[in-house]
């Protein structure tokens, strides 16, 4: 089968690898319909996450049939359209009992990292009973595949940790794919302000149409002054950073009002400076998480009920053989105007 | 009346000053019987809190009678005993109906801080129908004075925030009076293992009568490997900072285990370097808070029905005129095996 | 001044009464410019509710100018607009603190019930800084009259404590004025579907176009049937009584799914049968309250920022000279398609 | 292998069957060394549980050792101590990753049930890496075979959903085995008051040793009438019923304060009174729940902590061959002043 292979920093191809097969009685073999890619990748493809080695086959996020299970997968069968969500769950650790597969004792982010992915024609999925989820009939791929990784992201680590609530003034530092994920399922609690920083005015324009209520370009620097001015001088009530740099972890501790919650979603390569000087009396609390996607078959039944649209998110589409100008495309993603990308296969490979 | 007052950084005195007079109708003048002093006084002298102006009466806890009430108190009258709350709220202001007294628009922290407080023979409390509470018939001064201030911030900003439940590993770095009130409060959950982190042995063996199942002397730089080598690697469910400085904080940090709580109970006075390129993924929550004293009427209900005795922290006891010898006492408290001193006044001033 | 008045079962008036004057500090005198009636002001005219005695202003709904307050408010003062909210709150008993002023042991329901209400050209309020709310400039007083009563009511005793979430299947017995509340506001969490259940038809279509996903007429017995049907016979997440009559309460415990939540909104006169027998391994909570009105900040919030346009629920308008009439429409509410009548008075009484 | 297998109502025999074989790859074989008797199989003895079927063998609850895992089971092997839960959970359906296992799709509460269960040499037990737990080296198994069953009910269903917190008054109605476990967990929360209720003053005695602050013997029908005064009129914050029949639940209704909660343990056979003309503006919880043993990890940790001594409930002890006398005294406990017998059976069957 073809496949999307990392061969070192900077170094990918689209080549020819082995079909994957059952190594344990818990795997599912699923061929890929529909895949996509994760900011994350292109960290891979810098070199920055050491542990991804040369030769391992990308991507955590897709759509696909199921190809053949283990005797242990009793929830699957061949020919089942699933998505393949981006933590693997084996359901009987300590971590998965109590609702946190991220830190999965078997599983957790693997796919792509340190086991072969989804941008490929099939890919091994190992504890499929918990890792899978059953794509409904009506189900759109395009919108679906958006819930592998970035929407229970933006949902958990963002939403969920932050406790957005009705009538709530929310500001979100970062306006990229997982800022937006951000940006749309906050909207389930009604909040009554959305406030969306971000440097980019045509990141801020798509925020703007997907519910923002104020925009902010931070580029010359002022941007918690504005929030601040903006709230009266309290602040927010959450504040959500979703980036991964000090100065826009930063943002969030200057804009955060007392009694407030900074929701960390950004993957950071480096230390904060920690404001506790100011901090230790605004009765605030700050959050960090892997995504679980323990919410997936909620955020299945939102999307079925049409009251999430995450198909707005997608601005290229090509065909999975065409993955290495995907990547082109998505790495350049400012001067392409990119958000997420589409890649396809709708013939088995 | 005589009252203890702040001349400056590193000047007190024991002096005669006017007795304080209703002058808002929500006041009430208090009789102090008991007080004590608290670290944040001695921060306080050591100049560190420049809102702090030459003539104030310090002190933010006490117990005593009413005096005199103004017109608009409501649920008091002179002759009843009361203690009083570090934290005067106003209970009208949006902060104080959520809950955060703490940020209450016209109370706060404002006794022996931005108005005259405790370590006098009378003091006047604002707001007195929501910043005191009855005392019970049977009421023990001595233990009950500890729920001003101390008790309450252990338990709000400490075991609360941390979300202690039972059979949790949760660690208090710091064993002074305020560690002690997170110790002894903690056990109101149940947790399985209390560790107690500090540098003073003496303390630490005052934990372990307090209830902690294992101290730990960091004086050697190795508390963190040492905790991490009992928890198998996995760390703490909560850790708990009582000191305010950036090493406690980091021993915290490196510590706490997957989907831990890191709750901040120190004053800080310098940022503190935060290990996001660490913590991002280890979905861990961290919490700051100045106590908003709303679980008094809890840890009165608590107190009385022997379940609690905060009166293990008295070391030493002294009359309210021997306040300027108490405070040499508190004030060199490692040599003088200081927790809290007890001030009392029996007959009117 | 003008007020109508309750003259023992069947008989009201709208009569000369005495202004009322302040008679407490922290009382204000308020003339009404906006008020208008609730199904409980009918259950006290048909004699339900014994404690209200002949010769009692009816009346617990109402936004008006402040006219006079006394010398313990300092949250309001002569001229400003406010909101009434139907429970007063002391703000200082054990009730009000823990955040349940509808226990208040100096207020909760009293007005136009123990004492004289806002069917009247000026009311008392008492205990006026936290139990009246400052109306914004641009506030539309007919969609914020609602919050006197009925969206809190909605929000706390049926979405709040129904728990509704993202996703969920929720039901409402009841299309009324109460039941379109709990409906505008579930919508705050953005369930999947919400199925509304009722026997008038208007009433069904009504809240179709306010966002019901599936109506249900109950009249021929067989709702609880259809919503298995409809579930796929695994039940709803959320059953939410707002009628108050043993028949509608029937329908929400064979309905509502394993893990489930009921909440009772409706005022009930007679004990129900409760099915023990068949939820007691059925992992259900089932909730009561009176409205504490603690979200009406929140609410406001809401409705300012456009997300929530309680004026839908008004059908008639009336001057408040002509309440009497007003009572005979919302009286004949079936006949009339009446849900929430507006009066009116925009120059002083 | 020989087991206490059920012949219809009032039929019992301690006979030999098969041993059972591995029918599942998820499946485990264990050899019972330690297993008890609830007041549930008295009931199926009764023919009150008609799914019971004629050959069935009893037992849902048990400690032993692995004898023979299926090719699916990763978390056990051969030689293994474990703890049987009575509840199945297959950690894969939608019940139990939203931490409900008692409503598991397939499993829940089966053992003894619908299928055999574990008074016998052997039992298998169906998705054994969900369903058993490690028992640690130095585990004591008298002790920990209560947390088969009888401890996490009484947490779960009792104090949990009760939602018992530090100062409370808590009721108990019920000093059953059950009743008393409530009772043992409910300290974990540190009330002020736990009130136990019953018609037995042997139970009330041990109830008093296991840390009841009071006792009241409900034979004179004049239970809640001595509650009420006991609490100055106010009842009390928590309410668990822990006998399953009218009277008692009728207790609990008048006994709970506003603002209460409610939490239903014991099995029903037949529909209640609710008393929702006097509850509905109470503000109160009441759940009911089947067991979903999702707190066994915890509850081991604290046996181990030694903060919870449920080898206490041990009255009465018997070799496994001796099961049908066990169930002799068992099933008179009153007269035997049972609480829970002990089988042991020490060598391989």
């Amino acid at each position: 089968m073809k496949a999307l292979v990392y061969h070192g920093p900077g170094k990918r191809a689209w080549e020819e690898k082995s079909k994957p097969i059952i190594t344990d009685p818990a795997d599912a073999i699923v061929r890929i319909t529909t895949t996509t890619i994760c900011g994350t990748d292109l960290h891979i493809l810098k070199g920055d996450l050491p542990l991804v080695t040369d030769g391992r086959i990308l991507g955590h996020e897709g759509i696909g049939i199921v190809d053949e299970v283990g005797p242990g997968v009793s929830n699957f069968r061949q020919g089942d359209r699933v998505l393949i969500s981006c933590v693997t769950s084996c359901a009987k650790c300590d971590f998965c009992r109590k609702g946190m597969p991220s830190h999965c004792r078997k599983g957790g982010w693997i796919l792509g990292y340190t086991i072969d992915g989804t941008q490929a024609e099939y890919v091994r999925i190992p504890h499929a009973d918990s890792s899978l989820y059953a794509v409904p009939d009506d189900g759109d791929e395009e919108a679906l595949v958006m819930l592998s990784d970035i929407l229970p992201t933006g949902f958990e680590c963002g939403v969920l940790n932050g406790q957005v609530k009705p009538g709530d003034t929310v500001a979100i530092v970062g306006a990229g794919p997982v800022g937006l994920a951000v940006l749309l399922t906050a909207q389930f609690y009604s909040p009554a302000a959305i406030i969306m920083i971000d440097l980019d005015d045509k990141r801020l324009a798509a925020a703007q149409l997907f519910g923002a209520t104020t925009i902010v370009n931070s580029t010359d620097g002022k941007a918690a002054e504005r929030v601040m001015a903006m709230t009266g001088g309290e602040g927010v009530d959450v504040a959500i950073e979703a980036v991964g740099v000090p100065a826009t972890f930063a943002i969030c501790q200057a804009i955060i009002g007392a009694g407030g919650h900074i929701a960390n979603v950004g993957v950071h390569g480096k230390p904060v400076e920690f404001h506790l000087e100011k901090l230790w009396d605004r009765n605030i609390t700050l959050t960090t998480r892997l995504v679980d996607t323990v919410t997936t078959p909620m955020l299945l039944k939102v999307v079925q009920s049409g009251k999430l649209q995450p198909k707005k998110l997608v601005t290229h589409r090509f065909a999975l053989n065409d993955v290495m100008k995907a990547y082109d495309t998505f790495g350049n993603a400012a001067v392409e105007s990119a958000l997420k990308v589409i890649l396809t296969s709708d013939a088995p490979g």
